[in-house]
């Protein structure tokens, strides 16, 4: 089965040189991409019959006899949201916005709602609407410009087009609008294949300008507006930039696992992953509920248990206070016995098969979590194929309210064999540099719209990173700088030791570097276990690259590997060594050094469109507290 | 900070015409793909001197004064198991071996461990070692092939370099062989830079020829495997395919949440994401337990429902049995009621709120699982941005223990806007063949391999596939064709509605078309409610992938983008409707017609590798029962 063999086009339009427009391999259409994105604006097309889909920006009505075109201004709004129908009447404007007014209209009027090409005055009656011209601004999602779309009243129904969201299939001809302004070239409507309606009094972008904060409430819809589009065209190309950068330096993509039974580095607070489900919790309590008594052995161990803790603090010096809960906790407890002997129906073992049920009984056979870093499981990989990444979802039940924290967020993990801290700061700097230079060049269109509506500095921040060099500064030297400070008196206060906090780190960015910085060799407390010792014994072969204006976005390690210091690490920290014994056997056998880093990938997103809040970046963002729809 | 720029060689290092090596960016040594992947085998090089790093995959020492260079048999095994030593010892060689002779001979002569180059005979003696020669093929997982390395026992003790799985870093020149062998070229070492011992007695891959089912209890070592490191070397290459592909056609890259609140379409069991701890849910077991009554307002709710069902039961045509299961439930439920009541001890309430306390409390404050499926949240995107794909894990909580099925596998899931059927149908093709090709292309000497090692028809297969069309075919016509069948009796019968069982799929590609099928339109009972109904009512659009001697890679759909269809399809499957609203909201507001498909990734590998276990090619496999290690 062969497809049309056309699309080259797709990936680089402004390359081509043919002036035939060909549809999109897998739909009769042709993505607007390689219509708007070239050059001269699609100009060479004038004159070529092409179908186009896509969804209704904004819209505007014009009666017959034409007044010259409008030209829509093509102002990528943040909601998609309609521009102004002049020409469209009070009473209609009202009837589509306020559901009220319809009904009533609806009920004296009768007619089916929407009623369109009404008089302007007057009851409606049955007479065939004032032919006009509907001038629809269409995008399909490909690029970030729209194309103006010039429909006749006789082709469909105004009122069905109209509506912010409306989703049509068209098929017409290019050409030159007859007047002069935004549009370089629109399409003459002569067919139309499909309408998508919209209800507009129900859906949420038909309103003007909706907030990015009350956009999150509609994941599902959002990416039809323009902000968002375009935030999510980036992330996508920052993907593939990602998987480029390391194919082309040799790295292996590993996909470490979401569930598994280490805590990793006791970095987070984790989700815990069962298929205990809470049905069967429930019917579980149900059916002990249903069991008319509880069980008598439960209590009576537990009253033994007391019984002893009550001794025990008689015995010791504790305080009065404990020894009378303690001694009145047994004295409920023996009454609850007392009263289920009498009545001579307990049904022992119960709770207490409840009790030990939980874990082996539950899928694994015992506690999974969702995973918080993959570094351990790539740190194998990296010790049997040398250079490996992995580029996926990373989880952690973190409950503080932070713009740039969500409990699922992507990461791209990065090992290597035989490289050291130089070697892993080298790459993280090179793979940063890289995305920062892709973005420039492949997403020209979206970035400059992003600098339009987000932030003006975005292009010239992004330019500044890829000529500069980063500055290479050690903890040590850091915090030297930082003493030194006079005219700023630090929240936390400077010393050996302390961790840094935001505040240090963007004085250093802003005012000291004035660029990208990597501070490197961190107090060994301030890291996990797993990071190698430096000869001094006090720092740690760390690294964080830390952006102007923004933060940390890539943390690295030189990982140790010599078995007695990580061994003695493992102690040291009081972990539980056997659940690390598959992790210290890369030591043991063929060891070898090693490093790496993390990049958090929305992080990056966030910091290269200049937007403050990270689940504006996120598809569907998951938070705390924050049930979402979906 | 600008790294060395010579790794262009990396990705196409049969293209370069340079004769000089380069160092691999961020590590300072030379990856072997870069030196053995060339058509000549690296023979240009000979002469220069570079650092080599890698593991240790077979060894040999030979006493001095040396024999002509014995020429290592570089048999790709899927150990890496040591060929024979016959120059050691037998004592030696029982040394390093068994553990308890070496404790023995430890006692008697007082050597420490390894005691290497003792004489033969006699009781060890603090005389220096005998020089030898140690010849090691050492591979460091960037390439199949491994590079011999030649070692004077000046250099470093013989004891520690021969047991397989030692990582070394060595300097040295590149030369040809003295004697003619397998090999092109040889490393000369004349500094060691780094030796990783190994403990062989504790190392699992010592022993000659691990199989593959016994290496699944070692996840973090089994990369050092030939077999291992070459499959996942072609699911990197896969994985990067799958980008490559659907960037050229103009697909955004979608990152769908793994953790969700719907069940996405009932397609099987769900592992429940929770921070609500275990021994929080004991407690709670336990408090209720203490509380002596159950919950009459639960049983009075739940008999309500139940005398409900009786009633539709009696009225539709359902059978006898049916009826009187319900009659019997009923009737138990009331005399639990009427104990209750009698007791007139109930504490109402009591288990409602047990039911209600579980998820408010939880993270999200509310139910959610990890996510079988990203359809249903990329569909909305796609009714946005037009043509998307995601590339994630995703999670099925199934107990049967099946060759083909983990509980966490990759999945690559595509949806397009203005798209039907067969758009989706063909995309599906074209992807399919286009992973084929890649890997013949790209993986050249990995597949060499597994034609060798695992598979010998698995190159033959795949160009097959990549030359021939599929043929399309559907269900009716698959039923007509399986029922004039005569030459086989089927296990499961055949006729219109039944699900095509293995065993019908693969007589079909086997002995019927001899090559992938694409069966389409489907039963609707046999697909999920969002599936687009065809006019036949009874049929839905749906399609599968079937490739000979495997089964289906591939599935896909359009999807109903008729609001009054899909309502009338939840309602009439019984779904909660509410967990839906979001989703039929796309249909409500500028619906779309729409279809994608879904490839499962680790079968696709399977597929390409011809190995039977989807275990042997996921780095870190989950499945029920097993505790991972890590």
């Amino acid at each position: 089965m062969a497809s049309e063999e056309a699309t080259a086009t797709v990936t680089s339009p402004a390359a081509t040189t043919t002036t035939k427009l060909f549809n999109y391999s897998y739909s009769n259409r042709v993505l607007l991409k390689t219509l708007m994105e070239r050059s001269d604006g699609g100009l060479q097309f004038v004159g070529q019959r092409i179908v186009i889909g896509g969804w209704v920006k904004s819209s505007k009505e014009v009666r017959k006899p034409s007044p010259p075109p409008p030209q829509l201004a093509d102002d990528h709004r943040v909601d998609g949201g309609e521009t102004k129908h002049k020409d469209v009447s009070c009473v209609e404007m009202l009837q589509s916005r306020i559901p009220f007014i319809r009904s009533i209209l609806e009920v004296f009027g009768g007619s089916a709602y929407p009623p369109r090409k009404k008089q302007e005055y007057g009851p409606p009656k049955p007479t065939p609407p004032l032919p006009s011209t509907v001038y629809l601004l269409v995008t399909d999602g490909s690029t970030v410009a729209s194309l103006q779309v010039v429909v006749d009243s006789s082709l469909a129904s105004p009122s069905k087009l109209l509506p912010t969201g409306t989703c049509i299939l068209v098929e017409g001809l290019l050409k030159q609008p007859s007047a002069k302004g935004k549009h370089v070239i629109e399409l003459e409507a002569d067919k139309i294949l499909h309408i998508g309606i919209v209800e507009s009094d129900l859906y949420p972008l038909s309103k003007k300008r909706v907030p990015l904060d009350m956009l999150r409430d509609y994941p599902h819809f959002r990416p039809r507006t323009t902000t968002v589009a375009s935030v999510m065209r980036i992330r996508s190309s920052l993907s593939f930039a990602t998987h480029s950068f390391f194919e082309h330096h040799g790295f292996l993509d590993v996909q470490v696992p979401i569930i598994t039974t280490s805590d990793c580095e006791g970095l987070g607070k984790l989700f815990r992953v069962t298929t205990l489900d809470q049905k069967a919790d429930k019917e579980k309590l149900n059916t002990i509920h249903e069991i008319e008594g509880i069980s008598l052995e439960t209590l009576k161990a537990a009253a033994k248990e007391k019984s002893n803790l009550v001794e025990i603090l008689k015995r010791s010096d504790s305080n009065r206070e404990a020894q009378i809960a303690a001694i009145k906790d047994l004295k409920k407890t023996n009454e609850l016995i007392s009263q289920l002997e009498a009545k001579g129906k307990t049904k022992p073992a119960t709770s207490l098969k409840a009790d030990k049920v939980d874990s082996s009984e539950d899928f694994f056979s015992c506690q999974t979590y969702l995973t918080i870093s993959g570094h351990l499981h790539l740190e194998s990989y990296a010790c049997a194929l040398g250079n490996v990444y992995s580029f996926g979802p990373r989880f952690q039940a973190d409950k503080t309210d932070s713009a740039k924290q969500a409990a699922e967020m992507w990461m791209v993990e990065v090992e290597m064999a035989f490289a050291q801290l130089e070697d892993s700061m080298n790459c993280a700097d090179d793979f940063f540099k890289y995305l920062c230079k892709w973005v420039l060049e492949k997403c020209t269109e979206d970035m400059k719209f992003v600098a339009k509506r987000i932030d003006i500095t975005c292009i010239n921040r992004l330019q500044q990173i890829v000529f500069s060099s980063s500055e290479m500064v050690s903890y040590n030297e850091v915090i030297d700088v930082l003493k030194r400070v006079t005219d700023k008196k630090f929240e936390r206060n400077v010393e050996w030791g302390v961790c840094l906090t935001t505040e240090h780190l963007s004085y250093l960015t802003d005012y000291v570097f004035k660029k990208p910085i990597m501070i490197y060799n961190y107090p060994k407390e301030a890291k996990p276990f797993f990071f190698r010792m430096n000869d001094d014994m006090k720092t740690v072969a760390a690294f964080d690259l830390v952006v102007p204006k923004f933060g940390v976005v890539i943390s690295g390690s030189q990982n140790e590997e010599r078995l007695d210091m990580i061994t003695s690490r493992v102690k040291e920290l009081g972990l539980p060594r056997e659940k690390y014994e598959w992790y210290l056997d890369l030591r043991r056998h063929g060891t070898v050094k090693h490093s790496g880093f993390t990049l958090r990938f929305d992080l990056m997103v966030l910091f290269i469109t200049g937007l403050t809040n990270v689940r504006d970046v996120i598809p569907f963002p998951r938070s705390y507290g924050k049930a979402a729809i979906n």
